[in-house]
């Protein structure tokens, strides 16, 4: 893995000088074009051994970019940082938009390695860490970001030579500290840690690449290289769609996750409004118990025009203290939203702990209406599945309850309900001719339908199918499925 | 101030259910349109005394509304919550955009008046942040915010006729927590506090609602009808223009803070190396010094084009550990920024303790470009003088170095960049026909920086005039101020 980068590099300060003119015009242009054209972010992840010269070859990039379409980000320990969150989250509200560079220290790999190395990891954990890591810079890669992954290396030798430089420099005296020395003595196990790391997470798509740390002038331009080349690389060839062998599913008989549900089930008014105070007064005693606050709840109601999505959230928000939910209503994206990743405007909205986030369609359009819309392209919304499945376990991990509901009617019941908001005159604006055409694609919108619940629809995030044709049966459902699944995770069924 | 309120308010379940099925229909209708013309962003205010029914209220107004378009924020204690930014940059995180309705539930007079009340805020002082309230306040309105704030009052009988039934009830029984008890037996103190706030804080653009909390229905009814005249109103009336009486200056001779400045200023090239490394690492050194963590760096760069901001940030910015500072380009707002009062695109911005934002043109665009090309009318950058002072102090509050630099060059100079960058192949994407354009209108722009630097240089957060004809002697210039701003901040000058 590091055989190359011990190998000893050095570059001239005279050759430096000459090649550096250069590399910083062709950098610049580079830069401008990316950012006048934002077709895609830039991500440059920057690791290495301690004293390696990560923060030198940041301030070099600073240096020769312009450093306004240029952040950097660092966090230290995500996972403790805020503990709010899932750690994922805070990477998630620091990717660049497209057009610009993003330099990432101390990324998503700092933590884990950090954790293995003082034995809170086991080998296992830290395969399981590395593999979500890995389906997200997937992810990232097919959204069509570049991302690079430089990985400064050091020999045992010239670490210590590095950092007795360091502390006999007054200037750089300050950084090395008491951590720093710890970690220098344990050479050997961030070595093999690292090559674990390496190998576990170089990927065709973002492969490591290793460069020998020791040299300030070899390693500077050894990463200018590299960036100016991916970035002539890409420019005005996008990356190449991942081919999509066979059609999801062949052969489909009639009968499926949807087509069974039986939509004749239905409450009396009395027995309706007996339930509903009966559950929205448990569901409101649960958002105020303390273990509540270990936890999270997200909601995500997807259904058919005129399921009767509004008026089930409406009754789940009654139950809550107006404090601690939000309502996402999901329609077309922000510009800001546009230039990120598909995921990224549901990642911010993202509840802390002791939070509710209700979502009234939700990413899920992305194998809905997207799918059939051709709003993206079939290899986008194929792998939505795996996207979204991977989102909605960090969440799980991290204290989350996630539960989707399907409200499922059937086509008389909706025409039933749109001919009733065309005559009440109070409810004519929530009727529009887009409604219209969608019933034109009902066949399509189930087919879709039951491909996303078959293929998202786990264990920990579970899909519920909520009969919908009788308004009371299918509130009195979804709040009776909160309760439980809020009781469930909190050990208290 | 509440003799109405105690007069004893009661409405009949019957009177309120009859009342209700209409209000309900009539706000819903409202707030569908302001949602369609999305022009303005309504903020609710609900403020009042110990169980006044706050609570409830605010759960009626998310039954009432369409609860997918309306949010809910408290902050308990905004000053203590998040020490790490001003107190007013949560508030205006949490502003709702144009076209949604936003409840602030201990809004931000919720801290002074409890701090005013635990004796740790004096009289003057509590003056002093509502004043700092109204002018934000007066803004949101000018920016056209439909801005209601209600305040529910209980009297001294009624209070405690309220709490006992909160305590005796199991299911509020949890509401009733020792810090209310607390409360209730500092009513007459409460009761003070409250009037003396209300008073200074009813203005023309935003008075005080002031309702008897004692009875639900009236409660409700009361509010819902207060939200549905304002909207009624507001509906296709936009709020007068501030008349604006006189030009801002008459009789005006060559003599300015610009046209004095002497820019035959100039430094060798051996000087400028010597002092630009010198007080480069006094720049670092500084932002490592421990006393930084509680304060914070906000750097706004303004100047004609091709002054010669881009390479006085880069040579600032070389300083920093890019790990704690960010460079904000600033240029046209995003469709979420545009949705927002103006400065909301700045505040969200703001850096935390121990942090670095460096603005490449900031907030001053506002009376600069705007002013000259009309973007915005006479009334909002005249207004703006006064917002901008009040947005630096709240910053300079909450521990900010606030530092303004304007790089002054001459038409000559400029010619001489403009020639200068087209023969550059790697320059000529920094000159368009946009700066032609803007060349034409130096006396505008002049004129309106003079304007600028007299109405908003203050002691805390000056105007640093550069003399940038010589870029070697502004970055000097613009480096040893921020040094020195940063050390008298930090005591160790």
């Amino acid at each position: 893995m590091f055989e190359s980068a011990e190998a000893g590099h050095t570059v001239s300060q005279k050759a430096f000088r000459r090649e550096e003119a250069v590399l910083r015009n062709e950098l610049l242009l580079a830069q401008n074009a990316l950012r006048n054209e934002a077709a895609f972010p830039v991500l440059i992840v920057i690791a290495g051994m301690e004293g390696s010269g990560r923060r030198e070859t940041i301030a070099c990039l600073h240096e020769w970019l312009d450093p306004r379409f240029l952040s950097t980000v660092a966090f230290v320990d995500a996972d403790r940082d805020d503990p709010d969150h899932p750690p994922m989250w805070r990477y998630w509200q620091a990717l660049p938009p497209r057009g610009r560079i993003g330099i990432l220290a101390d990324s998503w790999y700092a933590a884990p390695m950090a954790q293995r190395l003082a034995g809170e990891l086991k080998r296992m954990q830290l395969d399981a860490r590395l593999e979500r890591i890995r389906r997200l810079e997937t992810l990232l890669v097919n959204e069509g970001a570049l991302l690079l992954k430089f990985w400064f290396h050091l020999g045992k030798a010239a670490q210590m030579a590095r950092y007795r430089q360091l502390r006999d420099h007054p200037e750089t005296a300050w950084r090395v500290s008491a951590a720093s020395r710890m970690r220098l003595g344990q050479y050997d196990a961030v070595r093999k840690v690292a090559a674990h790391v390496l190998r576990l997470s170089s990927t065709a798509e973002a492969p490591w690449i290793i460069l020998d740390g020791s040299d300030d002038n070899y390693r500077k331009l050894a990463v200018g290289r590299a960036l100016r080349d991916a970035l002539a690389q890409r420019a005005g060839h996008p990356p190449p769609r991942i081919p999509h062998a066979a059609p999801l599913q062949t052969g489909r008989d009639r009968r499926n996750v949807l087509s069974t549900l039986d939509l004749s089930l239905a409450l009396s008014d009395r027995k309706y409004e007996r339930e509903l105070a009966r559950l929205q007064g448990r569901l409101a005693g649960l958002m105020r118990h303390r273990r509540f606050a270990r936890h999270s709840l997200v909601l995500a109601f997807e259904g058919m025009d005129a399921a009767g999505k509004g008026g089930a959230i409406r009754r789940v928000s009654a139950a809550l203290d107006p404090r601690i939910f939000q309502i996402v209503p999901v329609a077309a994206p922000s510009d800001e939203e546009r230039a990120q990743p598909w995921l990224w405007r549901f990642w911010r909205r993202v509840p802390g702990k002791g939070r509710v986030t209700i979502f009234d369609r939700s990413w899920y359009g992305r194998v809905l209406v997207e799918r059939i819309e051709g709003f993206c392209s079939e290899a986008d919304w194929l792998r939505a599945y795996a996207e979204i499945c991977d989102f909605e376990h960090e969440l799980v991990e991290a204290g989350a309850i996630v539960l989707k509901f399907w409200l499922q009617i059937d086509k008389a019941e909706q025409l039933r309900r749109f001919r009733e908001r065309e005559q009440t005159s109070w409810k004519q604006f929530k009727i529009t001719q887009e409604d219209w055409r969608n019933r034109g694609k009902w066949a399509q919108y189930q087919e879709a339908a039951v491909d996303m619940i078959d293929r998202t629809g786990t264990g920990r995030a579970p899909w519920i199918t909520i009969e919908a044709n009788d308004k009371r049966h299918a509130r009195i459902k979804i709040l009776r499925s909160i309760c439980e699944a809020v009781e469930h995770a909190m050990g208290i069924d």
